[in-house]
């Protein structure tokens, strides 16, 4: 609104229409343009994770008019970072665009190439889900958490399930929204009848912490690859489930309720699970940091009696899933080597790829088409 | 979480601590310090509304190590933005900050100068309400505003009355929450007894989208300096009172229901009360738009009878405010005028400043706080 005075005069036409240099642009065949006007920079390049592994930056050519440009070769389908890097000055946002994401403590800006799982991540003409940042008393404070709730909760008398979906370190409530894009991803798995209609509830499970930075009295702080893997707050959990089943209309029983996570929030739905064996029928662990939790916790003590009678009670699918590239690949070798001792079953997605967000997507697309499907 | 091989491995202990450039900085007194690491940059400017009017930026010095500073003078209590200016580039956003809020198309960083009215635009140590994006049918199709639940909402069972407040032309259903600070308004005015607890409802009052940028099938447009004031908006406004009513605890009657809004905001508010007498007691008019609707749309004429019969069916408060420095001040003494002549009575508060958020905050703060209070 700080231009609404020239808007009245009709002093400055291109703000009106949004015109300006169009920062990026993707065509029909995937490639994906670049564009920063910086008629005085010495050099100007482009960098994100739409480059090949290895390539740090790529130069941007300078036009007459001092707009830097790069041109991409047909990219996959998917959701990619960029930022520009320029002479002298380091890496900036692009001036020109709004699509940003936080990840920790930076924004990057984003773009979707459609065309194949990236249509999962942007947000379709289908009905949306509701997300609503709730504070929850649990643990004795009061904590902030995201509810999505599927299209047509408000207006309905229905019922629904629950998908407990939980962040690694450095993250909080906001990062499975964020670049998780978990809204954009149930939407349109609900929408097409992939999977059912559900609630997921996003915490927060850095227990130093009630909210991500700037939500509470904690101050506008800046993040940090903090995360509590003390017991903490596996114990509070119970709390959040019994606020959600206070205050939401779910279905209050293990055969409806799933938990997941990713990283530290794979472990912490290991533990969780565990901790609580008639919570959950449905766990799954992406990318799990299992063997991480601080010594000298009672909870992550005598981890095989505890899973057996995990699953005495009855597990309905147990999911595991990592990439083959990822640093925690070993360690999740070494947990289901643990898991079959035990003759526990459960099931395991290999994927190409890392410990990135790129996998956490596909994993939570792969999970909830499993979940609450019996 | 793409730090997180890195955290796992203590290769990068300055992230774990979150340390780097403190890039601003705001001492007892209220002096902000602005850095920059930017070594090679020539030279390095910061600008924003915390200068003096008139002085579009102040250079920054080099130190040693290639961070550049600057110290204002003790500064108001207030919310201010900034961004830096690098020789070369031009304005760019702070890497180090991670707040920001976007106004239009333009995200910008923001700080804010506590001991004063700036106190009401953070977050306390207070309860805090949820804010809900939500998609509510109206107009016959499905259309995305922000809902805000005073704390206790979830559980409590009793019935809450509502403010609708209405953005400003360019603005859309996130503006009220990010530069108007609407939550942390709410909750801090509620938490000390000085407003009701109230649900607040932040439409979308642009009826060219359904929602603000990158939400909606409409894809990752780039916002512009777009409104409605062609009667389309006001004319959805029952259905969007009726989705409320019918989907969370109301008081569903005129002196439970206020409406307020900002520039365009005010003008659907002046409308949208006439057009429907008997649904609001309360109405605010911040730095309206009065007179500009489109012509040709039946709703906007007979502009005199409407209004007698509005206020005959009974007004509370009609609240109009406005800075003697707005553009459309001259426009707010004609509409004083005009009610003046129908012996109409309203409440005027005239402030400093022209059309800016810095007043919208605080006509927030003073309006919330005249309603539902009989």
């Amino acid at each position: 609104m700080l231009l609404a005075s020239s808007v009245f005069s009709s002093a400055q036409q291109n703000l009106w229409q949004g015109e300006g240099v169009r920062s990026l642009e993707v065509d029909a065949s995937g490639r994906a343009t670049f564009r920063l006007y910086a008629p005085d920079a010495k050099d100007v390049a482009v960098t994100g994770d739409f480059l090949q592994k290895g390539v740090g930056s790529v130069a941007m050519t300078r036009d007459d008019s001092g707009v830097w440009s790069y041109t991409t070769e047909s990219l996959a389908s998917e959701m990619y970072y960029y930022s520009f890097k320029v002479g002298g000055v380091g890496d900036i946002h692009d001036p020109e665009s709004i699509y940003m994401v936080r990840d920790v403590a930076r924004y990057m800006n984003y773009f979707i190439v459609g065309g194949g799982r990236g249509d999962l991540y942007m947000a379709q003409d289908v009905g949306h889900g509701s997300v609503a940042r709730v504070w929850a008393d649990v643990g004795g404070v009061s904590r902030r958490m995201v509810v999505y709730t599927p299209a047509g909760y408000e207006t309905s008398d229905r019922e629904y399930p629950v998908l407990y979906l939980l962040h690694g370190m450095g993250g909080d409530e906001e990062a499975w929204l964020a670049t998780g894009r978990a809204a954009e991803i149930m939407d349109n798995l609900i929408a097409t009848g992939r999977a059912e209609e559900m609630i997921v509830v996003m915490t927060n499970g850095c227990t130093r912490h009630v909210s991500a930075p700037g939500y509470s009295h904690e101050g506008m702080w800046r993040p940090y690859m903090s995360g509590s893997m003390d017991g903490s707050f596996e114990e509070m959990f119970e709390d959040v489930v019994n606020w959600v089943d206070g205050c939401y209309r779910t279905q209050k029983c293990a055969s409806r309720r799933a938990i997941a996570g990713l990283s530290m929030g794979g472990f912490h739905a290991m533990q969780i699970s565990k901790r609580y064996p008639t919570m959950f029928d449905y766990v799954g662990l992406f990318s799990a940091a299992i063997f991480r939790g601080e010594s000298g916790v009672a909870m992550y003590e005598d981890l095989e009696p505890k899973l057996k009678h995990q699953f005495d009670n009855g597990v309905e699918l147990y999911w595991i899933a990592i990439g083959r590239n990822d640093f925690l690949y070993e360690e999740n070798v070494k947990y289901r080597e643990l898991l079959d001792n035990l003759d526990i079953s459960y099931t395991y997605h290999e994927s190409d790829g890392g410990h990135e967000w790129r996998n956490w997507r596909c994993y939570l697309v792969e999970f909830a088409q499993k979940i609450f499907k019996k």
